[in-house]
């Protein structure tokens, strides 16, 4: 049974099913490749929420995370209809950047991997050192 | 609380809740227009899948639905993070074409409006009419 | 030769040319449906550039167009590699709202039409009289 | 002076002008990250036309390009109505991949850049070896 939104695991893992619709294949009747990164990025977003943070209040607090680096592997494809896991885990929190391995199972076999850097920014596009109560929160301490 | 693909009321109408992600929102800050048609398809994918229609099947009868007209009003804008609800309904089915209400709303108030009129294709793009089971399905009777 | 952000005729039409690609296709290996109303989309705002108006421009100045409804109709389908034209025309602008028609051609036939209703916002969300300034300049007098 | 589809230049680079739209931006009024993975793809595509290579055609013929593997590194971030121009140049091509090295430029500077390594497959899904020809063709010997 999917749970709308994820669901955090014991483990750290936050687990985030999608299904695919029309709009994210293309004529080759797979997945379109960018679609791979709204998967993974609503999936970081529902991670965030997950432990509390919100990209509204975010914006209202003049914040913002902004990817600095993607890296994605495809090894299967994806179809329509198909319904998709996705997991996110912390891999590095710094000071200023961290780092999120994502992957995408079906039918419980990884289809593909993505390593995510990302920054906080403040409202002047300058990166800031991640607050330490965030950091605990992400890192789970 | 929300239900993955959501789920089929006594009153016919198929409610299905959408999250408001990155992907759908524009510079303005609101939903991008064109973003309310994928979530409007995704919740008569969802429809068609309480009813036991599966578009990955049709493909393989050689069967697909096509829009033929969609009229959508705006009322008020969406944000990010915003749950939205999209309700399904039919509002009319003849022998080649069917015709289906949609709305979309946030915290019990509609926001915007959707008419889509569609046909059912064959193998080579034609109009077919509405096989009668998959009508009565449709139609609740 | 396709000119790059179209052009205005002198019959008052904005012709702008765009190319299908991937992202715009799904399995059903025809344009996804809701891919049109980005194309339509981006030749309102390619139209108004060509009147010398820049969404950039305008929401340094707090204003913003917003749809408020479109209605599409799908005639015939586009494929990968199509190179459509798409044709914008004021159809009507009053005091607060203005209406344009556009079509979406391949090969010289019209194979989608769309009616959108628009209207001016201030940065409260409010719509605004349009400037007679801006009245006169679509409307071409 | 942009040109609609870009060109090949003498260095074997083919430069290909992209407008940013509505639908590419998000609501931290950048555009989205998934955004340039479009960029980059309508760039592969209009190089490889320009080699006189068509999806349509190698679709009939039974081929498609698959990406297996994308880095991009985001630099500087777009906004709307920007002038983006896309660099695309074949790094290496062996037997079975081929490696494109991808830029995006805002008024002359780079803002992102893209490894693309991609496949040649057949129906089946199974890699191919790239036809002597089209190595001939893509590598500019």
């Amino acid at each position: 049974m999917s749970v709308f939104g994820g669901e955090l695991g014991e483990d750290g893992a936050h687990r985030f099913p999608v299904r695919v619709y029309f709009e994210d294949t293309d004529f080759s009747t797979n997945v379109y490749h960018a679609a791979y990164l709204k998967f993974f990025e609503r999936a970081r977003t529902e991670y965030l929420r997950a432990h509390g943070i919100h990209h509204a209040q975010m914006a209202k607090d003049g914040l913002a995370f902004a990817v600095r680096e993607i890296t994605v592997s495809y090894d299967k494809p994806a179809h329509i209809d198909d319904l998709l896991e996705i997991e996110t885990r912390m891999a590095e929190a710094t000071g200023a950047r961290f780092v999120l391995d994502q992957t995408i199972s079906l039918d419980g076999m990884v289809i593909a991997r993505a390593r995510v850097v990302a920054v906080l920014m403040n409202e002047r596009g300058r990166p800031m050192r991640l607050p330490k109560a965030l950091l605990a929160l992400l890192s789970g301490s």
